[in-house]
């Protein structure tokens, strides 16, 4: 495969060409395309056309780009990951009719929680997840809860890194991250009271894979003032019997 | 973008490659996707190397090959049909709470019915459809509401196509299907009954969008003794609702 001028890959110049969208950019000329992914016109037209051509980006009667439906084909009809998603949502569906908030689940992926999936109701309150969108790990419930049962390796990078404050409240200090850590272990589950929002607090607990990993967790955003416990019992019955669908130990 | 001796672009090798993992294969190694894949084993080797850097693929500890998150999370975070299905959930959760039948939701892609989501409960009858799986056309109930109010130069292709047969009972008669989505059209849903599995009949309705097309079909599994009517009032009330939640015309 060939390497460009500037050295890098055809993988990574079509993955940039991919990362140009956003879900506040979902339709974008062919030009612009290029110019946000750093290729010059000549390279841009061709991969957009390819990626046309392969079903992967689409063109509309005003020749305007936006993503097609093929990529996201492809990696969901084999993916682990998604499996585990289409075997939670029954049970995230209990909890969120029964708790009325946000019910979501998120794994780990590159340092960051990404969410799987996001049921709401129209009566739930504020939350900034969307669907494949990212979460900070050591600010969001889910985050914490896959921090804190993570190999030591990931441990390690994420407290030597900045630990960035997405609210007055996020924890910033790595000592205070580590007795977070060692609290979320201890209780088995992660309280995160405006870390990510000041206006409500994220519950979160582990779901286990077959090995007995934790391969995901479950969450829900509630309101500041509510009480917990209810939320905690509907997530920990709902880890339970998704473990039982997946087979797991527990 | 470099093409290969055999005259193919890169954009497809990495398609091919990413074809061939299937739901029934989700992981291996290396050189049998570069077999699967036709391609030589020095371009299987680093293509599938360029897209573990990048993400796409991933490699575990016995170096057997899976599909990676950030596909799925790049093609899901800027897509409209996926904000389609995120606006279907709730209305589909109350179809299938009520129905307690296999729920789903389909769109038009490469002239088949592929399904964004599909909600189902241990009670719920046989069922060959998947997320991300696809459908024929002309075989389904999803894909007969989407051929029904498709463009004419679609339901021509179709027509002229050999109609393959799931099942005894599937339409393979041309002019049987001609008058099939006149059918759909005049009745304004589709019945499917045994044309994919003998014990199962399919009804499907068209969800709108805000321009006033028929964006997707949502539909119901039943079992073939079932009445249809309580589940079609189901899907006619839950398309209304989605198309309002989606700012439609009806």
């Amino acid at each position: 495969m060939a390497n460009s001028p500037s050295g890098d890959s055809v993988t990574e110049r079509l993955i940039r060409v991919l990362e140009t969208f956003t879900p506040t950019r979902t339709v974008q000329s062919a030009a612009d395309i290029g110019r946000r992914a750093g290729l010059p016109p000549s390279s841009a037209h061709r991969i957009v056309g390819e990626l046309i051509e392969a079903g992967v980006l689409e063109r509309d009667d005003d020749r305007r780009i936006r993503i097609g439906m093929r990529l996201w084909e492809l990696a969901t009809r084999s993916s682990d990951a998604l499996r585990l998603r289409q075997a939670a949502l029954p049970f995230m569906e209990r909890v969120q009719s029964r708790v009325q908030e946000h019910t979501q689940l998120a794994i780990l992926e590159q340092d960051e929680a990404l969410f799987l999936e996001r049921l709401s109701s129209p009566r739930s309150g504020a939350n900034v997840t969307r669907v494949a969108g990212r979460l900070p790990l050591h600010a969001s419930s889910s985050g914490l809860v896959l921090l804190a049962y993570a190999e030591r390796s990931l441990q390690d990078r994420i407290l030597a890194a900045p630990l960035a404050a997405l609210s007055a409240e996020t924890i910033t200090d790595t000592e205070a991250l580590l007795r977070k850590l060692a609290e979320v272990r201890s209780w088995g589950y992660a309280m995160a009271p405006g870390y990510v929002e000041e206006v409500s607090t994220g519950v979160a607990v582990p779901v286990h894979d077959q090995t007995g990993e934790v391969a995901a967790a479950l969450s829900v955003v509630l309101r500041r003032e509510d009480a917990i416990e209810p939320a905690l019992r509907e997530l920990f019955s709902a880890a339970r019997d998704i473990e039982r669908t997946l087979g797991g130990r527990r």
